[in-house]
This record gives C-alpha cells, sequence and structure tokens, in this order.
C-alpha cells in the first residue's frame, strides 16, 4: 500500500469515527494565507500533491483533487490516479462537486478554521438542498492521524526597523484607531499574517519565502492592540519594540477574547478571516461589520523610506542577476547546465549581495517546453538541460530588510526563430506600453491591462494570466489591493484605483505549449508625473527593476521610434546603476554590450 | 408671479390639500425612458428646465433642481434661482439632500410610476432615519394642477417588418420562453418600450427621437404575450401582424393584470421596471424573480438583417452628411451661418434621402465655446454665429426604418491653432487605436476605453464622457448592455463582454472650457477576425459611419505609418462608397479632395 494510500485511509477511518460522510481539505492555513507553513501542508501530507493551490474532497468510497490549469500536468504525476479523480477548477467546485455526490442525511466536515465565512455559507447551502449538513469539526481530523506533524514553527518574531518601516507602529495604529471611529466600531480583527506584520513592524520566519509570524491580533479604538501569538516567540527586544499598548497573549487566549466582545460592534474581513472567527463572534454575542482589513490600502502605498529601499533593493537585486545573466551566457552554450543548476547558481549570486534574507518565491527556473507553464516549479523529475537554439526562462526573487524583488528574463542559447523573435517582440512592446502610460488619478489596472496585450491580440494571441500584480516591502510578493488584470480575471483587484506609491510587476507573457514560453517582467513604481500644460493629474510608472533584456529576442524592424526610445533609455539606466556594482571585468564588458543602444 | 412662480404654487397648494411636506419630480416616464412624451414632461413644466435629465424636488418652504455636470450652465439661465436652489449630482443626491431637510413626522411623497423600486427603497431608509416617511401617491399631484397636460400620444403602433427585423416576432417569444424555462420563471415583465418594440417588431411615433409605442408586456411560459396599450393605438394591420398569441389588452388593465398573477414566479429587470409594477405584484401574492430584462442581450446582438440594413442606412446617412460637410465648407466662410441654420440645413439634407423617419436626437450644432460643452443643445438663446478661425463641432443622426445613425464630425473654419491641431490629433489617435484594436472573445467595453484616451492621457488631458455607447437598430440611439468606458463611469454596461453583431460608437473627444470642442465619432460594428496563425478567437471593429474626418485639424507628423494607413483606408472606403451617391459635381469635387491620400 502506497504512503497516499495508507493516508488515505487512516482519514477514512477517522471519518468515520467522527460520523461525517466526507471531509473537505484546503491548502491554507488560519490566517487564508497563499503560502503556508509545514504544519499546515495538510494536503501534500494527504495526497503527494505539491503546487501552492488546491483542495481535496474525500468521501467514504471516492476522493477527488481540485486544481486549476496551471496543476492539470503536476497533479497528474504527484497524486495517484486509483485514489483521487482529478477535477478542474473553474469548471467545476468543490461546493457544486459536493452537491452532485452527497445523499440525505450525510454530514460532510470542514475545518472552520481553514475556510471564509462565505465558502461555508455558500456550501452548506448547496448541501442543504440536498439534503445533507456541512458541519464544522471541532478539530482536523487529519491532525489526528498525521502522527508526526510538524509543531507551527517557534522562529522568534523580529523588529521592522523603522529606518525600513518609515513609520512608527504607534501611527499606524492611530490611523486604524480613526479608521474604526469613522465606521463607528470598537475594534477590527486583523487575520491576515502581512497585514498583523506591517501594522507592529515586526517579520518572522514562519512561513517560507514570506517574512511573517503567526499571530492574529484585534486593534482597538483607543489605538492599543492584542496580539495573540504562541509565547516563544516573544523576546525581550521585541515586547521593547511593541510597548505598553501592545498586549502579547497567547494564541490560545484569541477565541477566547473574540467571544468576550459582547455588545461591541467589531470590523473584520470576509476575505482574511475565517469561519471560525465569525464563530467565535457570534458565538460571544459581538455584533460584526464586514470591511476591507483597514491595513490593506495603507500598507499598498509605499512610504518614502519605504520607496527609497525598494530602490535600493532593486539596484543590489538587479546586480546579482546581470552576474547571473552574464554567467549563463557564457556558460549555457557550452553545454552541462540545467533548471536546478541554473536556479541554484542564481540564488549564489543574490546571497553574495550578504542582505539576501531568503528567496521571495520558489524560482521558476525553465528551459525549453517548460517554460511554457507559467507558473512552473522546477523540480528532480522535471529538471531539464539548457540546451543550444532553445529558450530559457527564469522568474526570481529575493526578500532584503528593505524590500522585496520579482523580475522574469526570457534569454535565448544560441539562436532564436523568427517565431520566437515575433512573440518576444509582440511581449515587448506590450510590456513598454504599459511601462510608458500616463493616466489620469483614479484610473484602475483593468483599464490599463490591454495596453500589455494589444499587440499579442493583433495577431490572435494572449497570455492566461494577469499583467500585474502588487508586491510589498520586505513583504509578501504578492500583494493586494492594487492589481492589472482582464476585467473577466477571477482574481480581484483590477478594479483598485492606482495611486502614487503603490508597487505593481508589469510582465506580459506568451506560451507555446510543449516549446517555449517568454515573460518580461519588471516591477515599477506608480508616481505622479508633471506634464507640461496638463489639466489633469496623472501618474506614470518609474522602473524598479534594473537589468538587461535580452536583445537577441527583438526583432527591432518591429518597434516604433518611441519604443526603441524606451529600450535605450531603460538600458542606459541599467548600464549606469548596475555597471558601478560589477567587480568582474567579464561581467561589465558583457553588461556595456547587453545596453548598447538598440 | 413668474409662470414657473405660480405653477409651484399650484403644486404646494395641491401638496398641502393631500398632506405630503414635499414631491420628488423626475424626469422620466412609466417605463424608465431616457426620452420622454410631452404628457410626462413634468419636471419642463414645472422648472422651466430643458435638459434631458435632471430630478426637482419641492418643499413646503423651499425646492431644489439636481442636474450633473452637463446642466450646470443650462439649469441656472433656465430655472429661477429665486425658486429653486440648484444642487449638483453626484456631490448630492436626492435622497440625501431629502434626508438633511425632512423633520419628523414628514410625509415626503414620490410617484410608484416614475421610481425604481431600489430608489424608492433607499430613499425611504435615509427618511425613516430621520424620523419621517416616503409615501408612494395614489395619482400624481402634478397632473391634477397641470391644467392643459397633454395626453399621451395616441399615434398607431406600427409594423417593423421582418425584412427589417431579420427575425420573426414569435421566434423572440420562444426565446423569451426558453429564457423563462432555463430560470423556472412563469412570466416576465417587459416595461421598457424599445424591449416591447424589439420583442414584438413594432415601432412607434410617441417618444420624439426614439420610434417607440407607449405599451407595457408580459411574456408567458408559453411564449404568449399580454400587450398592454392605448385601444386607439392597434390597426387591424397591427392585429393581424401579432397574431393570436399577442392578446391586446387595455393601458388600464395592467395593474389589474399584475395582482392576479397569485402564486407565480415572475421575472423583472429592476432597472426598468418601476416601484409600482413591484407593489402591483407583491400585492397580488406574485413571487418576484429580479432579473435582467431577457430581450437586453439579444436585441444588442443585430443578425444578418439588421446588419446589412443598418449598413445600408449609414451609406445613406453618410452621403446625406458628406453633402452638408461640402455645403458648409463652402459656405462658413461667407459669414452667416449659425448653429440653428447649420443645424437645419443638416436635417433637410437628411430628410431629402426620402426614408429618413426623425432625427435619432437633437442635434449637437455647436460653434467655437458652445462645443466645449459635449452634451450641448442648441436653442434660439444659445445660438452662435459660425465665426472664421474656429472649430464647429455638429453630433447628429438619423432613424431610418433599416437602422439608426449617430457621427460626430469636427470641422475647422478658416485656420486652426496649432494647440487645436495637436488636440485633434490626440483625439484622432485615440480614435484610430480604438477602430483598429483586434480583442478576443470575453473583453469588455472597459478594458478597450483607454486606447481611446491613452494619447490625451500622455499630454495630462483627458475628456469626460464615455468613449463608446450601443446603438439600437431603428431604435435607440442610447442602448446597453454593451458600453466602452472607463471603470470609473457612473454609468454601467462597461462590464459587458462585447459580442460580434454588436454596435457601438467611438467617439473620444476633448473639451477647452469657453474656448472649442473636439469629437470624432463614428459607429461601428463588432465581428469577429480571421486572423492567420490565431490561437484565440479575436474580434474587431468595422466602420459603419462613412463621412471624410476634418484634415486640416490633423498634425500628420504626430501620425504613426499604421495610423496614416487606417485615415487613408478609412477614406478611400469613404470615396468609393460616398462618392456614387453624389449627384452635384461640386460635392463630388470636394469629396475627392477630402479623401486623398493624407
Amino acid at each position: 500500500m502506497s504512503t497516499t494510500a495508507t493516508r488515505l485511509a487512516a482519514l477514512r477511518a477517522e471519518l468515520a469515527r467522527t460520523g461525517l460522510a466526507g471531509f473537505v481539505v484546503p491548502l491554507t492555513d488560519e490566517h487564508m494565507s497563499e503560502y503556508v507553513g509545514d504544519y499546515a501542508q495538510r494536503l501534500a501530507w494527504l495526497s503527494g500533491f505539491g503546487g501552492s493551490a488546491g483542495n481535496a474532497v474525500v468521501m467514504r468510497d471516492k476522493a477527488a483533487m481540485f486544481t486549476d490549469g496551471r496543476y492539470t500536468v503536476q497533479v497528474r504525476s504527484q497524486v495517484p490516479a486509483e485514489l483521487f479523480a482529478y477535477e478542474d477548477v473553474p469548471k467545476t467546485s468543490v461546493a457544486h462537486w459536493l452537491a452532485e455526490q452527497v445523499k440525505a442525511g450525510e454530514r460532510i466536515g470542514y475545518d472552520p478554521w481553514l475556510h471564509t465565512r462565505g465558502w461555508a455559507t455558500g456550501t452548506a447551502a448547496l448541501l442543504k438542498a440536498k439534503g445533507a449538513e456541512l458541519v464544522a469539526v471541532a478539530s482536523n481530523p487529519i491532525d489526528a492521524v498525521w502522527t508526526d506533524r510538524p509543531a507551527p514553527s517557534a522562529a522568534p518574531i523580529e523588529v521592522h526597523d523603522d529606518a525600513f518601516a518609515g513609520r512608527a507602529h504607534a501611527d499606524k495604529r492611530a490611523e486604524v484607531a480613526v479608521w474604526l471611529k469613522e465606521k463607528g466600531a470598537d475594534a477590527v480583527v486583523i487575520a491576515a499574517l502581512d497585514s498583523v506584520a506591517w501594522l507592529l513592524n515586526v517579520r518572522g520566519r514562519d512561513v517560507p519565502r514570506t517574512p511573517v509570524a503567526l499571530a492574529f491580533a484585534i486593534v482597538h479604538a483607543d489605538a492599543s492592540v492584542d496580539l495573540f501569538t504562541a509565547p516563544e516567540k516573544l523576546t525581550e527586544g521585541l515586547r521593547t519594540h511593541l510597548g505598553a499598548d501592545v498586549r502579547c497573549l497567547p494564541r490560545d487566549a484569541f477565541t477566547t477574547a473574540l467571544k468576550a466582545m459582547a455588545g461591541k460592534l467589531v470590523a473584520m474581513d470576509p476575505q482574511s478571516c475565517v469561519a471560525a472567527i465569525f464563530e467565535a463572534l457570534e458565538a460571544g454575542g459581538a455584533r460584526i461589520l464586514e470591511a476591507r482589513d483597514p491595513t490593506v490600502l495603507p500598507r499598498a502605498i509605499k512610504n518614502k523610506v519605504e520607496i527609497a529601499g525598494t530602490t535600493a533593493a532593486h539596484v543590489r537585486d538587479g546586480a546579482a542577476l546581470t552576474r547571473f545573466l552574464a554567467w549563463f551566457d557564457r556558460e549555457a552554450p557550452k553545454g552541462g547546465l540545467d533548471e536546478l543548476s541554473a536556479a541554484e547558481r542564481l540564488r549564489q549570486f543574490r546571497a553574495e549581495t550578504n542582505s539576501l534574507e531568503d528567496l521571495s518565491f520558489d524560482t521558476i527556473s525553465a528551459a525549453g517546453p517548460n517554460a511554457a507553464l507559467p507558473h512552473y516549479r522546477v523540480s528532480a523529475e522535471t529538471n531539464l538541460a539548457v540546451r543550444m537554439d532553445s529558450i530559457y526562462l527564469v522568474d526570481s526573487g529575493g526578500q532584503y530588510r528593505d524590500g522585496t524583488t520579482d523580475v522574469t528574463r526570457t534569454l535565448v542559447v544560441g539562436t532564436p526563430t523568427p517565431e520566437m523573435q515575433d512573440r518576444f517582440t509582440r511581449v515587448l512592446k506590450g510590456h513598454i506600453a504599459l511601462a510608458r502610460a500616463i493616466f489620469p488619478a483614479g484610473t484602475k489596472g483593468v483599464q490599463l491591462d490591454a495596453l500589455a496585450r494589444q499587440h499579442l491580440w493583433a495577431a490572435g494571441l494572449d497570455y492566461n494570466h494577469g499583467t500585474g500584480h502588487g508586491v510589498g516591502s520586505y513583504l509578501s510578493v504578492h500583494e493586494g489591493p492594487q492589481r492589472i488584470a482582464a476585467a473577466w480575471s477571477a482574481q480581484a483587484g483590477g478594479d483598485e484605483p492606482l495611486q502614487p506609491g503603490m508597487i505593481l510587476s508589469n510582465e506580459p507573457g506568451y506560451y507555446k505549449t510543449g516549446e517555449y514560453g517568454i515573460r518580461i517582467e519588471n516591477l515599477v513604481l506608480v508616481e505622479r508625473r508633471e506634464q507640461p500644460g496638463a489639466e489633469r493629474e496623472v501618474m506614470g510608472f518609474r522602473e524598479l527593476t534594473l537589468a538587461p533584456i535580452d536583445r537577441r529576442l527583438v526583432d527591432v524592424t518591429l518597434l516604433t521610434p518611441e519604443e526603441r526610445d524606451w529600450w535605450n533609455a531603460y538600458h542606459a539606466r541599467v548600464a549606469a546603476e548596475i555597471g558601478p556594482l560589477l567587480t568582474d571585468a567579464a561581467d561589465q564588458a558583457w553588461l556595456a554590450e547587453a545596453c548598447a543602444p538598440l
């Protein structure tokens, strides 16, 4: 019996013991995080699935894995077909599949700490229509059978110095208190880990790739905070940093505290506060005000110190990436490179900056056909050699105390085909159109998305992902609320007005299944622009990312003079800002050539 | 005492008699129409206001007019300041203003036949919070004091031949019946006049500029229809056309019929069905299903016959407009033209096609500074002479049996300033960018809007209106659901996916207050495009409108080669399709020159 079969059988026995006909296994944690710690990797433990988004449902006599288009291939290679059916999201959903499977009288369990209230309400209604019931479990049945489950990380919570944060946490807490007053609310529950980190100027090492600490916060109208976290994570230095207005309480006291808010009007964000938080507040007699987490927008609008920090981090990171690009260009044609070794070499260049805290996400190091998978993650099983006359795509980033980076470069080894050049140039023209855009106050990302796609659309081509996401300051590499995406995107955020100080990625692409993939990604900063004779307040983007784009993939005849001007100005900046950081003569010479005018 | 003062006093006396502290006077009819018949012009009668959108509220000791930015100037010139305060929408709203004015215990009246349920519910809640009450009146108090109020039009309902409609009404009714079955509903109330007209292939002459007839319809699950309209509007020919499955009932029987639907599930569109319809259904014990009017989308997607019809109408209309443009170019420099005489001459050219049924809206004939008002409507008071070295803007359209047109041309008399040329060329570049756009299935208007604005934005400029609206087939010149507009637009529709067969306007502009205005508007048809090597189904626009754009306003040095190619190809089409319809040699010569390559 395989490991997966054994674990599935154990879970089914536990479900039988507790009278459940089925159980839903999501991939998240108590904070609705995108990336989660080992202790919360229940889906991976149960099914073997290694992707970063998915759900399983286990019934008595069948089980199913729910993944989206990114993981169609991966789920089939990692999750045994004889144990799990494969279901495609959004064609189906856990709720609709369950509604088809259940029989009247059955009880289906879910862990209220791992689902939103909205999901639970919607799913419960569908099951009720079939005479079945959705039941919140008191403890997760997987935890009962996962005998060697890791404990949540006990890493100390770290102080994020004001020299990086640019604002004292007292100032941020006061801003939330003003928001509470405006809403007429008594308190707000902050459940998102990056919101807690931003609010209190703290960071942590509890989740890979995102420097956050496991904690909940309740902010009161007097700007004081109850911080709920494991006591072993608290150092003397941290207590000093937090001060008397931030009361440190054990994580276990969180539910009790929620239940003690009788009669108070408590704000909470239904996107990040799980169903169990709703239930505890309701059980205790609090009134609930659903509202967006009040730290989301101020966190997205970087202050001057954060802007200076991310600018410095991007120059440092750009120098490391440039060293990699020069090295790759020398080594790849010799043969012998593969995706894993290239990604490791890039990590080393970043580490040699001596200020790398972590990568900001698992590097997408993709050769040839693997580059056609926008969310590819290299593993020993999928590792491809870098071959001549092919494309290599590397999407990577670093976590530095002063900023978070995220950059994609698409490189040719040997000679590209004319089709590759055509597609690359269309992607580039879209990238430049967005980079050069000037737009008035109030403009939302959904309005700008087509600028990046128009030259692909003109040839009947497109890419199946958003064009831009927000990025944190030594925080999440995917941070809301702003986003540049098509209106039809499943992910929200495209309707958030862009504001000066926001960071966004600009990353159009093109993917030819089984052959190659292209993406050109820079991070950009929204800033005010002074146009002579302007009648409106207008904004534009300043490039944060500084590293050469592969000129050998450009069909220069397809560029307008304005597009060539943009290319030349950008590369002149790269040469001027990155050049002085290179110490190796070969690297310097490579950069000069890479940045010569087109 | 002025007329307005007398009428206001009469209304106040009537309100006092019926125990109302105030009354809301909107500008609409029982069908939530944009344009309304004389009988429903209560706001104009009461206040003297001649704009096409606004509301008044009359209280015991004060009254206010609520208009948006389009009418800031007009309302002040037409409505006496000593009688009405001027309130700007959306800065304030009737509901919020009322909530500030009312005292506890007061009753404020509204006519439930002239407001949506949504408005009534929201306003009632605000008044209730102040201890006041919003009360539906049994009959409109204005009608009690408007002694010479015209009766609703008794014009016969006309058959819209299948040769124009392209589909029999039995086929359309069957489609609605399928929709009802999908929804599990028993019937749907169709209140919008253009929906009734489209559904039954009928037209009318009850509302200026829009060829609709005053009627309500209820479609049942068996595809039969109850049509409620004044009996005098029914001819023998019409009854034959409608057949046995369309039961003609008096307009007065409508409320009774709604009240007789006990236990049925009745669909209705809350955007076009007024509060009184909700109330009658609820009073009768029907269950209500709120859903978009099921005729809206099929009406927007024109069939082959309608496309052929609108194409023919646009060639005919383009020839009439071209004759006007040539005439204007000869006459304007001589002096003596003004806005009114120019508009009348244009109407004559259209009438000389011998197929003009009506204008499709009041012509915007705007000289010099008046052109800076995007929604300007010429009157004897505002009529300006057309002067040398200035701009004249004409936005106009015709109603023909085979199609509805809407076109704007901006003309220079004499010599334009370099600034005028710069602005005109930026508007033109945006117009061309949208005209040339290729986009995949699923794309919504909000995604394309920035294409038309980008070159203005780059100079810190913009325009305060949408870029494109839908247009009917011998129906409303403003027809939903599709729309090309910024996400922040107050008007909905930008999030409707564009589909082949939809007609849209493409009308970017630029307005310099007190000096001049620019707009370039063509109607375009969404059509599928075959791109070699396409991986997605893509669509593009085909120009329906054919008339020269004023080349003297173009700064050719600002155009890209692709933009010049578009201009030349468009004008070659204009020359080829309009030229043969011109009989006058001077007009022919003028067109040839106007259409020569740039």
